[in-house]
């Protein structure tokens, strides 16, 4: 079997076989089959598609393509949360140590941020001290000791994606659905867990701008997951404006602090919990959803979820009183107020653009060698439905140049739509798939 | 401009514009812009398309990545044909010197076969001595002694084309009509041509099957030429069955030598006369078609045509007595009937199983390194429409090996459809394209 036979098969529009599909992934990550004919195999799946056995089988191609981590030790259900990235999006800071609370474990292998989207390591990179470089085993003993670990993926965690993902980057071959699902997929159930949730994004600040691709995303990725014997569910959850009132690195902590002691934003507390609860049902921890997400809340209100998390940031080697006093945490030199031009109804808060905003001061990677800015972003950012006045702070912009400072101010100057009339807030949770 | 910027516009649709094309070709050229990027490219452009203006100034970009012609010391009007490519297609050996005893000059640069398609200049090489890596300024002279040259390219020709070609080979990006409309006439026009007909194979031993295939790629390259200021027709013809009773390299000039003397298979006469009409028209050089093609088949009738290709073997270093002298060229060491099994009427010869007979005999190559037995082919085949007796020969086996001789027997089974109802002849050329 020549790989052009495999490409030319895809490009009419057949099915390939699994035999086909491993054997290519397999050549890719070793060498023999060169980064031309993945382009044109990437390009051709793009254009032709791929049925979900299809997917499963690239998914445990590119899973199996290097080590699998070895949770046999961990005798109570491993659950994890994916979410396909948006701005603010810092859920999986209290997420992880909130289910940890339950009886659960949360073997979590996260990703840094590049270009608009945040990335949960950098953030806890902010905490002084704080390693996501664990070594599997000690990866698996803070999970073991406080039930969660969030910790940056080895080079030998499915290399296959890492390569194939470059390529597509440079190939435009990344929006495409049976792709991003065993980029995905790949990764996270390389982490030997037995239940995923998924937060796949849809709105102008996510990757799918439309309900309709959010939908099929969604429903492709559970499909996949099932197919390998894991339990799947999805959210497709807004991202039409920020989640929660805080973009950057460190006040992205500092939010999650509060967010986990219960004082949190609504829309942030709300999605982690609804998250929580999904993943609890799938661990067979919540025979009653409403029961579960009172209990949940219970854990932020009590403090027990925040002291979980301070238990992870210690094991870890971060300093968790840095987490009790955000002036211990990298704070930036100037803190000025975005003030609204006109008073009335916040009606729209682009994302993308606040995403840009916080880019340009410094907070996240146009390129993946760049260095990232812990200490800038944004707070306070007024959301969909609040009333403003003229002259009143819309955020707080976190800055450490005034050069940077003035070209944020501009990329916001677009940010915000204000209304006269009354304005609801959005529906967060907009459809489960189950 | 980012390269993955092209592609995506591309992948979307959307028709690129010409600086967007010729960097793009300009890049991968130099090697700029890696073989994955191209390679990429090419899919999509395989899906999305070009529109006719998009591929003129791809075919520009390409030719002008070498170096091209100059025919400026050729007074008179220089004229081509290039072929789509057949089995038994041995009409340029023909063509080139029967137009070029009308006041035209013909400078070919022609090509090696590849799979089962036979070569121009793998048959000239079965001449003794023949050189066909001629320098431009030796092309040039030959060309102006006896007004017609045929030639290999040379590696500064259109290298664009040369490296894409073999990209498009492994990564299942042959079929594109943009892309081989770019890849014939890029060469072509490099030449230095005012004048080209083309000859589009439609059928089984077609690379276009079909009739609409076949007539969207000569419209193609019709259009293309018409951009660059070229006056190009085409002919869709037919190659339901091989061309002429001959396949092979010496054989083939055995039987070129024939037609030239007026001797030749009806069909391949009669195609190689309406394409040097068409080539005459175009030059301004037959007012009357009727009449061109009776001066054309006076000049195979008294040898004036062969004169003048025996003039050209010579000039390019050939022994042109063995053109006289059948036995001076290669010969093999068996010659073998195949009978037929039984009696009626030829009613189908498949080209395509004719084709591979003639490569596995060793007539042509399956690698671009492979070396060609010039001596091994087919003669004497029968055509459709023809009567058979059971147990005479359908063809004559020229082989040099027992073992591929059986070989070639066994793909020969399923080359001949007879049947006990009369056949016609099919129409040879099926549409012009002027």
């Amino acid at each position: 079997m020549l790989p052009q036979w495999v490409i030319e098969k895809k490009r009419d529009g057949h099915p390939l076989t699994p035999e086909e599909i491993r054997s290519f992934i397999d050549g890719f990550t070793r060498g023999s089959i060169p980064d031309y004919q993945m382009a044109a195999l990437a390009m051709a799946i793009y254009f032709s598609g791929m049925k979900p056995d299809e997917v499963a089988v690239l998914t445990d191609a590119m899973m199996r393509s290097g080590d699998l981590v070895d949770t046999s030790s961990i005798r109570i259900p491993k659950t994890d949360k994916h979410s396909t990235g948006g701005i603010g999006d810092k859920v999986s800071l209290i997420l992880a140590p909130l289910v940890a609370c339950c009886g659960v474990a949360v073997p979590m292998i996260s990703g840094r941020g590049l270009g608009i989207t945040g990335g949960t390591l950098d953030k806890l990179e902010a905490i002084p001290g704080y390693r996501t470089n664990l070594s599997e085993k000690e990866f698996l003993a803070v999970v073991r000791k406080c039930g969660c670990s969030i910790v940056g993926q080895t080079s030998r965690l499915a290399p296959a994606d890492k390569k194939l993902y470059a390529l597509r980057d440079v190939t435009a071959t990344v929006p495409s659905i049976p792709l991003i699902t065993g980029s995905i997929m790949c990764k996270k159930l390389a982490e030997g867990i037995d239940a995923l949730v998924l937060d796949v994004k849809c709105g102008s600040g996510a990757f799918m701008k439309s309900r309709k691709d959010a939908r099929a995303l969604a429903q492709s990725m559970v499909r996949v997951g099932r197919a390998m014997k894991k339990k799947v569910a999805a959210l497709i959850t807004d991202m039409n404006q920020p989640l929660g009132r805080a973009a950057g690195n460190a006040v992205e902590v500092v939010e999650s602090v509060d967010t986990l002691n219960g004082r949190g934003p609504q829309d942030l507390t709300d999605l982690t919990i609804a998250l929580g609860v999904e993943m609890l049902a799938l661990c067979g921890k919540a025979k009653d959803r409403k029961a579960a997400d009172k209990h949940l809340r219970r854990l932020l209100a009590t403090g027990e979820a925040y002291a979980r998390f301070k238990e992870m940031v210690r094991l870890q080697g971060g300093n968790p009183h840095a987490l009790d006093d955000p002036k211990r945490l990298p704070t930036a030199r100037i803190v000025a107020p975005y003030r609204a031009k006109t008073s009335g109804y916040v009606a729209g808060v682009d994302a993308d653009s606040i995403g840009r905003a916080v880019l340009v001061l410094g907070a996240g990677r146009t390129r993946t060698e760049d260095k990232v800015d812990h200490a800038v972003g944004v707070t306070g950012l007024k959301k969909i439905g609040e009333s403003v006045r003229k002259g009143e702070a819309l955020l707080m912009i976190h800055a450490n140049d005034k050069g940077r400072l003035k070209e944020a101010e501009k990329l916001l100057a677009k940010a915000f739509a204000i209304s006269a009339k009354k304005q609801r807030a959005p529906k967060l949770v907009l459809e489960a798939i189950r």
